[in-house]
């Protein structure tokens, strides 16, 4: 299949685009480099190294044998973006060319306009690029579990019954997402879903959970090829952070009492969750929902996994309770429905000592690349003005 | 009180400006003056001949002895907004600032885009604003009914309480919102709810019905201070340009069967009930909605209505069924919860012989005013580009 990856240069995008290309899928990869931009504007890093884009796509071809068409835009540009999809023509369109930061979005206002404006706007664009130029092309659109926040009764699967004053209907789940970052997934949602309605566009949209680990199948081919590991407060996410804390003995993080449960998935099921998904496409007009996740987790358990493996490598992680800087609930019922996917035939990695160990050896092996500057959160959900950058403030304990 | 009344030299923005400064509160009007660049670029007009935003004020100044601040700018600069906030200290904020026109946003591409990042982004500002200069300000948002879009369940205000498997919570009413317009106020309301939240910023979010009429006491009181009367196929809602349409002998232009079914409100009643909204103010952090609405009829409810007025006036008016330009259903269950208003002390007018007779003479007075060419439909909501202008196309008959 000829499938176009939006953001084909990220964390995930990456390893997606080498995955479906090893595959004998015909990739292209629109990206408009902006993930990279923030990390040289702020001092960030990646704790393992990256080469450039065009580096890695040198070594792909050395690797493969095969290659990708790139194109660097940016999907707010209708022109750019309508320029790749009339040329290439895809058949797929994985979008993951989003803003993709909580705390990014949380700093201010001028991060929270971008986020939405980014996201929503882009998102606008390739679905009008979608039916202008490919209307029988399958939308793929990375959202987030987050869009449901921490509802006290089961979450389904983007849709759920209701039972009401004697009727029921079957309606969008109703969302609570927790920062303009989430937010902006959940107009995402509702401006893809009335798409799909009016124009017979078709898409899937799969929610998903925290991602963990960095190293695929293919980016273990050649250590050009490997995706950016993020430690930091505002990329860095729980497990890979986490790890990243324990080797340099910076005490795990957890954001007030850490009883906040999420959905967590590996890299590798990521990856395969979205092949999966383009395999079996939705219909002309069919907008559906898949909850991206195979286990759920505390932020405790998270935090004690890595305390307890640490040990077993010589290392003392400790756990520290900071004052939560943003507003959640940290103590809630938490239960996902995530059976769709499985049904088509993913078989999950779950989390477990191999798994932890493969991405505790990365952290230890770049550990010098850490700056402990970049991991404490200077972002807080209730100012509207934070600084952000290598020269980062101290954490105020709980 | 400070009422800073954004959107106000609009339609409702107007009268609403006029009723409450009459009331004795201290008004401010903040406008971009993009509904009449509209009516300029395209050739449209009111029925209703109106002033200028200075001229109205003048007049308003010669009959009540009052006046009130005007802000030319644009809630997408937050600069210009901010300073708003800065200089006049509202205790209220009434945001009608929006772009409100559902064709309108199905136009193209562009016209959808300027709805979002016009609708979305001006609103995240407004919230910065207040957080930054106004924190105890109340914010009075006007929602859209069509946020809901036609569940077959009764649709509550706001809020529902979902019972699912042997747990229940109170989650935000899921919403279908039908487009791109109503979609920009849906993110709006998620990204209400979460300021409230974080911020403690107390909201009121209006999600109002079709409204019709357009004299008030105030604009009553000298021909200058009128507000607009839309009869066009982008602004003119249905009962209005059903009167309009009737005085001119143009048949009355269901789209579809006519079995759509909504919430309507009378002017003077939208008036009030964002008085009442004022006067009990929420509590910090609190985000509540109310369903402003006073009734509800089908389009073929109005028309008929319409028809049989028109007789007892010497008209014949006749009823044509288009080609339905809209995706929507045309047979449905429709009933929506509305009784906080009444709560509130809201003694509703509801359509009558009466307000029919004041609608329709108005329209007979200005009916030379009325160009055929901009009442029949020429937007689709199935195309990615219209064309619209006062060299409409002819409609295609269903």
């Amino acid at each position: 299949m000829r499938i176009l990856i939006l953001g084909g240069d990220g964390y995930l995008g990456w390893p997606q685009s080498l995955y479906l290309s090893h595959k004998g899928h015909e990739v292209a990869i629109f990206d408009n480099m902006t993930r990279r931009l923030f990390d040289l504007e702020r001092g960030f890093n990646s704790l393992v190294p990256i080469g450039t884009l065009h580096e890695r796509m040198q070594a792909w071809k050395e690797v493969s044998g095969r290659s990708m068409n790139i194109y660097v835009g940016d999907t707010t540009d209708y022109d750019a973006l309508g320029r790749a999809f009339q040329e290439f023509q895809p058949e797929v369109v994985v979008h993951f060319a989003e803003q993709r930061s909580a705390p990014f979005s949380m700093i201010d206002r001028k991060h929270a306009v971008y986020t939405q404006t980014n996201n929503v706007i882009g998102t606008l664009n390739v679905l009008y690029a979608m039916k202008e130029f490919a209307p029988a092309c399958h939308l793929v659109k990375l959202g987030t579990m987050g869009e449901y926040g921490t509802p006290s009764i089961d979450i389904e699967e983007g849709f759920i019954e209701i039972q009401h004053k004697g009727r029921s209907d079957v309606l969008p789940f109703p969302k609570q997402p927790p920062s303009f970052y989430h937010l902006s997934k959940v107009h995402d949602s509702h401006n893809i879903m009335f798409c799909c309605k009016i124009w017979g566009i078709r898409a899937t949209d799969l929610n998903q959970g925290i991602v963990y680990g960095v190293e695929t199948d293919e980016t273990q081919l050649d250590a050009r090829l490997a995706t950016r590991f993020d430690y930091d407060q505002i990329y860095g996410t729980a497990l890979n952070r986490f790890c990243a804390q324990a080797t340099v003995g910076y005490p795990l993080t957890i954001y007030g009492t850490g009883g906040q449960t999420r959905g967590y998935i590996h890299v590798k099921d990521t990856i395969r969750c979205i092949e999966l998904t383009l395999s079996s496409p939705p219909q002309p007009g069919e907008y559906r929902v898949f909850n991206q996740i195979t286990e759920q987790f505390s932020l405790l358990d998270l935090a004690n996994m890595v305390v307890e493996h640490g040990r077993t490598r010589g290392l003392h992680p400790e756990i520290v309770h900071l004052s939560n800087p943003r507003v959640e609930l940290e103590q809630h019922y938490y239960n996902a429905t995530h059976t769709r996917l499985i049904e088509l035939g993913l078989e999950p990695h779950l989390l477990n000592e191999t798994l932890l160990e493969s991405l505790m050896q990365l952290a230890i092996k770049y550990r010098d690349h850490i700056d402990p500057r970049l991991i404490a959160p200077s972002v807080n959900w209730r100012h509207i003005t934070n600084t952000v950058s290598a020269e980062g403030k101290s954490p105020s304990m709980m």
